[in-house]
């Protein structure tokens, strides 16, 4: 495979193994299928290259794709006070959320620093799933539910989401599901029978190109719905894929660990519109991003256009200056297609960060990149 | 190398790259030395093989070795609440730690289930460091914080530990920091200068065969310290090395995520004489444990002597068997020169774990190994 070889001809690090490191139940399937590339994510193994990084990119936005992404794990919060600890940890106000939906939730701690992103579901008044970013939660859950002595047990529980992502993703929910995937509204979700089993079905997933997730509660039964899937969308060209990061950046999807940290709040990374401070809603670190709010940020998560055809791999924040002037570090590059350039976000200054800004990047290969500030999302060329 | 080439021929997985798995202040050491084998830990990257399996066993064994074990992150507890705290979270009584002291600490939910089981340093009276395995005790530690509204700061400081390890690591330490470091005793820190820095410097270590461990909190020192340790080593063999598999078998030390989670309570780990429930200790899972400890334990950490010589990497339990009757999981093994056979941990159903019992482990190469119940840490042959 081209990302293979391309990864060896760069001596691309090996992934020790190690039960540390878990399986999902789809993790025997992408092996089958020629999968060498892994990261790792909350504790789990997650595939990330199949056809190659440019051959991947087109195929995720020309067909569908079936992700293995079982390590976005569930942090459950189930009782009668999950609605009071879910609204706690995030700053949006969650009052008019209904069953059925999901919702995108910046989860901050008492400093008002982010502790992940998940999106939340709401499956019952009293019984809420987390769908997280790569931290452990849980444990900040049962930490403030064990200390403010709530009502609320707070659990993993053996869910392993598989991903259908792709303009033919509806399709091929069609196929396996029956016609009933084309009544979930965007960022629902459904209790769809399959095999007898019943399954919870969103549509949802970390790409623009549209899709569902699908969260599989048993394992034998994610293996066996990963086969179909990949047998039924034959006419519609369908092929293994995964979260892709040119495609994502294109699409202003942040992500945890790579774009931000627990050292960044909210409003630094632009997510006003989730930071409902004007409700009466009581969640921690209320009283920090009202402080934030009053004095104002010091720096922000901007869009990059890069003049680069050619971009390594972001493993470590990149020096971006303004002049000879420090204004901040880049955490995420590709080189798009979209664009038919570099883009990428880099978190600036102020006095740095306003679009049309001409700054520069210091890539580790030595080069140092001509760049100019943009809004996110990046607007379509 | 050795190993890589073993691995190539195992089409081992390549680890992809990503700001999300952090670089520590070594890693460029390590690459530069050949490391091409990696594992995830704590977000971090945590070099794991250098000459091969074998090679870097005996060398652990027989030298000294420098260790980038910068993934072992500190969560420091600061402040008039810091010591009630770390006594909240841990199940050992901590009332009678010293200063300059450093304590294995299993921490326990609410439920007695295990968080991390990291070694606790008593910087002052009224700071702490967990020096933790691979989860996000900072996450837990803060929850409880906030819940119980303590008035202690909870946080990840910028340090990196780096280990000396081997039975001449007493001799490296000395020709690096000194005489100072004979003085300091097993599980005991002292801070010394080097290069007009003060470090932290431990006897501890995850091996059995003594050393040091440094906690360097400046990035650029850090690789100086390892450019020193490396030249000063070299009459002593010094050379690049990583906790390993094999060794820490053979010494009765568990992982975090191998051999347990927050599924398991200490007392299935045997861990009692950490468990101080006959102390009027304060602690979170205090009822929990003296539930369990009334009612008995349904299964059981125990070691395991395999009739094997030659045994695939443990990514997932393997099934142990007394007869046809499913008995436990095995969850780590290797296989030891020290014992001149295959040896393990598995945790065991009561009436199965007794030191002597003949059981079988399933192999994922689809072996039916023959193995016999041991009490663990393994005696020396």
């Amino acid at each position: 495979m081209n990302a293979t070889t391309s990864i060896v001809a760069k001596a691309a690090p090996y992934l020790a193994a190690g039960r540390r490191m878990r399986r999902t139940p789809y993790t025997s399937r992408v092996e089958a299928l020629g999968c060498r590339v892994f990261s790792v994510y909350n504790h789990m193994l997650l595939p990330e290259v199949f056809r190659g990084d440019d051959a991947d990119y087109h195929h995720l936005k020309t067909h569908v794709q079936i992700w293995d992404v079982g390590c976005e794990r569930q942090v459950e919060l189930a009782g009668p006070d999950a609605a009071k600890l879910v609204q706690l940890m995030t700053c949006r106000d969650l009052s008019r959320m209904s069953e059925g939906q999901c919702r995108y939730v910046p989860l901050v701690d008492e400093a008002g620093g982010m502790i992940n992103d998940p999106i939340a579901l709401k499956l019952a008044a009293d019984r809420f799933w987390l769908s997280i970013a790569d931290s452990d939660v849980l444990l900040w859950a049962k930490g403030l539910a064990v200390g403010l002595n709530l009502d609320v047990r707070c659990s993993e529980p053996a869910v392993w989401p598989m991903a259908i992502q792709g303009p033919k993703a509806g399709e091929l929910a069609e196929l396996v599901f029956g016609n009933e995937t084309r009544s979930i509204g965007f960022f629902r979700f459904k209790r769809i029978g399959w095999r007898g089993h019943e399954l919870l079905v969103a549509r949802s997933g970390w790409s623009k190109q549209g899709g569902f997730e699908v969260y599989v509660d048993d394992w034998d039964l994610g293996g066996a719905l990963w086969d179909e899937c990949m047998d039924k969308g034959r006419p519609l060209d369908v092929g293994p894929g995964a979260p892709h990061n040119t495609e994502r950046i294109e699409g202003g999807l942040l992500s945890y660990g790579n774009d931000f940290t627990n050292a960044n709040n909210p409003f630094e990374l632009g997510l006003d519109k989730y930071i409902d401070l004007d409700k009466p809603v009581d969640f921690i670190g209320r009283t920090a991003l009202e402080a934030i709010r009053a004095n104002g940020i010091g720096r922000r998560m901007m869009g990059l256009f890069i003049d680069a055809r050619e971009l390594p791999a972001c493993d470590a924040a990149w020096p971006v200056f303004r002049g000879v002037e420090a204004a901040g570090e880049l955490s995420s590059c590709a080189v798009s297609p979209l664009f038919g350039q570099g883009i990428g976000y880099a978190m600036l200054a102020r006095g740095c960060w306003d679009a049309g800004t001409a700054v520069r990047v210091r890539a580790p290969d030595g080069r140092s990149l001509s760049a100019t500030v943009a809004q996110l999302p990046f607007c379509k060329p």
